[in-house]
């Protein structure tokens, strides 16, 4: 537990009931989504910009670790104290400032819950496309320190194409302002990007402002059955190729939906070796054009079967299911590893034969998703952690997992991040140069090095 | 000119054809297109990164100035020399090395001219939106060097937007490579980003990838002429309202129509007080749909008249003209002075409002254009630098018209950067904890302050 000099100093801050250091309650913040977790110092939940600026002067000075908290459905670490010291959690900050509709953006703070933010705004004929996997308890905070992604990120980008202004409180206290309303911006450098996707190393968030866009007027969900991975994975290729360019296309293994159906059965088809989910939107004349060209490059590249769904019930019954995917295989395995590579599209069949072939030679179980269209592949591990001689097969399959994605022009993360869990990766990617350069960035920002320590770079001394 | 040990170490790496040391040589690189100017010590025109290496060592050691040159088009002085040193021309990167239409992206080199690019990717089907006005002229190095906007921002985004990845020689010689052909990539802080609009500050890029995406099928233009200006603007501001993004939204006032038609006749209505310009694109069957709604809303806000292009000659000739606005312009007075002020969308017709009342206190000529659905106009003021009285009361007038910008929510710059012109006004806008924060990621990647000093950032003891 903190100091208590340090403690008092918070609850004057924030007030007693702001401040937990329960160790029941310190549990429930020492975890994420993967299987790291570290007990904080001690968790505070602000309530306003000033005093996240008050805690975060108090933490300089006294050079304890700030780990900034949204949902904590991170699947990287970065949301997991590694190193103690304060969680500030941020769901105090759940008001919906403006969605101002004249200029197709909103105002939030960051502890809105994501499909919360969806609902408010497709209520009024508008759009926030983003939709990583947790969106029901995922905040839009969280979001943006890890530039959420999605299926739906092939059409229409990811979070860091919807952030036009942030309000960040730096390590030592002070509040910057950055970006704004619209949607041109050239003033300087572009902080509001650098700062998207930071895991929490720069500062906390305490308001963001989003674009959105129009609601489209139609859609419709198409699956494509395959007998064989690599057709599925060529129509992918295929698909883009013929300039189409879907809002979703998702590619599940025969193993993905066997486990998907037998805890949420919703017809997915276990006896064929994958599948691809096709959503199109548009306005209503233009989508069954898609869906037309879609299934034609389907049916040209093997596949044995396409359902396009007869009704918006159906599509969403499809859809909630692969939402669940990763809960539904919780139940099969002590322990489930969702790995994140992205490889460039035109790569993806070489990709799922090379995850094949590695998980074959290291006697590993592995169920495949991904959002294909953009390359975005989670190999799904189900293993157990306490089979110490099984977790370092697994450990070497994912060391060479990488290895291949960026041999073939990938990148160690499309969509998860950083956090602990790849931080010995990074220079594979980035070269010296590029590591020393973010280090460089790190420190402009956070000099003392109090902001989630331990996360997305890797130590000095390695 | 450069000490003489400098040229002879410039020549050894690049060959002495490649660097040019007289005075009517120097003169060419002294300018932009705004009326700043400074001669350059040296020029010096690399082939290769390796060189682009040599000459920054070179320079760091040596403490020069290196100001990176791409087609001098730039309107806020970010290519002028300010501060002497050697100019690094990169007219000699002028190869696209790959177009790759399975992964929807290209590899070039920051040398090859924007339209040049744009039509070889047209020709495979594909589309690079990105189209500031000089595309004939300015270099995809330049574009991505200062953020390029264009028209077409309003639907497609801006240069940013299409910005994968980029080869940047740092000061010191070593070459960072950031970001690949995946559209997805949250590995570590998005430099990628962060160098983009960096406006040569931070670095020379050798290489730059792009993402491209598919050329719509169908594309269509409508002129709405308005008899007040306020309704024009309402009229942008009810598009948008009513959820329809078209490609572009473009304003002109009677006195940019004026002297458009003066030089380059094309039928624009020089009785009106103003008129959008609307281009609409995307499947065959959804265009007409769209420009229909155009139509209704234009009505509805009180357009005089609508006329739709019968063909696409008709509407090519509007937009040549549209696009040699500035040249036609140049003619009718000795000085030019191209603002670029962004509100937020429904803060259009305030602003329109706003530049009329300061114009006519400072008793000034102005013409207005304006990428309206961005917010994005761009006044331009038509003066005679010679008249010191008068160039005074422009300076007072632009002062007053960011100041109003800035207090409507919008920013100093939309689409034309900082350069040398705007960088008094940064504070107003970024404050002194924005402004600090930005010369700390300067000296995080130019310690030695070499790479075009002068631009972006005010001066430290101010």
């Amino acid at each position: 537990m903190a100091d208590s000099n340090l403690i008092r100093s918070l609850q004057n801050i924030v007030g007693k009931e702001h401040v937990l250091t329960d160790k029941e309650d310190l549990i429930c913040y020492s975890y994420d989504s993967t299987f790291n977790s570290c007990l904080p110092g001690v968790v505070v939940i602000p309530g306003t910009t000033e005093e996240v600026s008050r805690i975060m002067s108090l933490a300089s000075k006294a050079a304890v670790p700030v780990i900034p908290r949204g949902g904590g459905t991170n699947i990287c670490g970065a949301s997991v104290p590694a190193r103690g010291g304060i969680v500030v959690a941020m769901h105090r900050f759940n008001r919906i400032i403006e969605i101002d509709t004249a200029n197709l953006c909103a105002v939030v703070e960051p502890g809105v819950i994501t499909a919360e933010f969806q609902r408010r705004v497709e209520e009024l004929g508008l759009f926030f496309p983003p939709d990583p996997q947790a969106l029901n308890m995922s905040t839009l905070g969280g979001n943006v320190a890890t530039n959420a992604g999605g299926p739906r990120g092939f059409k229409y980008g990811v979070t860091r194409d919807y952030v036009l202004g942030l309000k960040m409180v730096l390590p030592d206290g002070r509040v910057l302002k950055v970006g704004g309303k619209t949607v041109k911006n050239v003033t300087g450098y572009d902080l509001t990007k650098l700062l998207t996707g930071s895991e929490g190393t720069l500062g906390i968030f305490t308001e963001i402002i989003f674009r959105l866009i129009p609601l489209p007027e139609a859609k419709r969900t198409l699956m494509a059955i395959f007998d064989d991975i690599l057709d599925a994975a060529r129509a992918v290729s295929a698909t883009i190729a013929a300039r189409i360019i879907p809002t979703t296309l998702e590619y599940m293994d025969r193993e993905a939906m066997r486990l998907i159906e037998a805890s949420r059965p919703c017809g997915l088809p276990v006896n064929s070796a994958a599948a691809i989910l096709v959503e199109v939107d548009g306005s209503e004349s233009d989508v069954p054009v898609q869906i037309k060209k879609v299934e034609e490059v389907c049916r040209k590249e093997g596949a044995r079967e396409i359902r396009v769904a007869a009704s918006e019930e159906e599509a969403n019954q499809i859809w909630t299911a692969r939402r669940a995917a990763f809960s539904s295989m919780a139940r099969s395995a002590p322990t489930l590893i969702v790995e994140d590579v992205t490889v460039p599209r035109s790569m993806l069949p070489d990709m799922v034969k090379k995850i094949a072939e590695i998980t074959g030679k290291y006697r590993i179980k592995v169920a495949i998703l991904g959002h294909t269209g953009d390359g975005n592949m989670h190999p799904i591990i189900l293993t157990d952690e306490r089979d110490k001689n099984e977790m370092q097969r697994v450990k070497q399959a994912i060391d060479e997992m990488f290895r291949a994605a960026l041999e073939m022009g990938g990148t160690l993360s499309g969509e998860h991040g950083i956090g602990l869990d790849k931080v010995k990766y990074m220079e594979w990617e980035l070269g010296a140069t590029g590591v020393d350069i973010m280090r460089r960035m790190k420190r402009a920002l956070d000099p003392g090095g109090i902001m989630n320590p331990g996360k997305v770079l890797p130590p000095e001394d390695n």
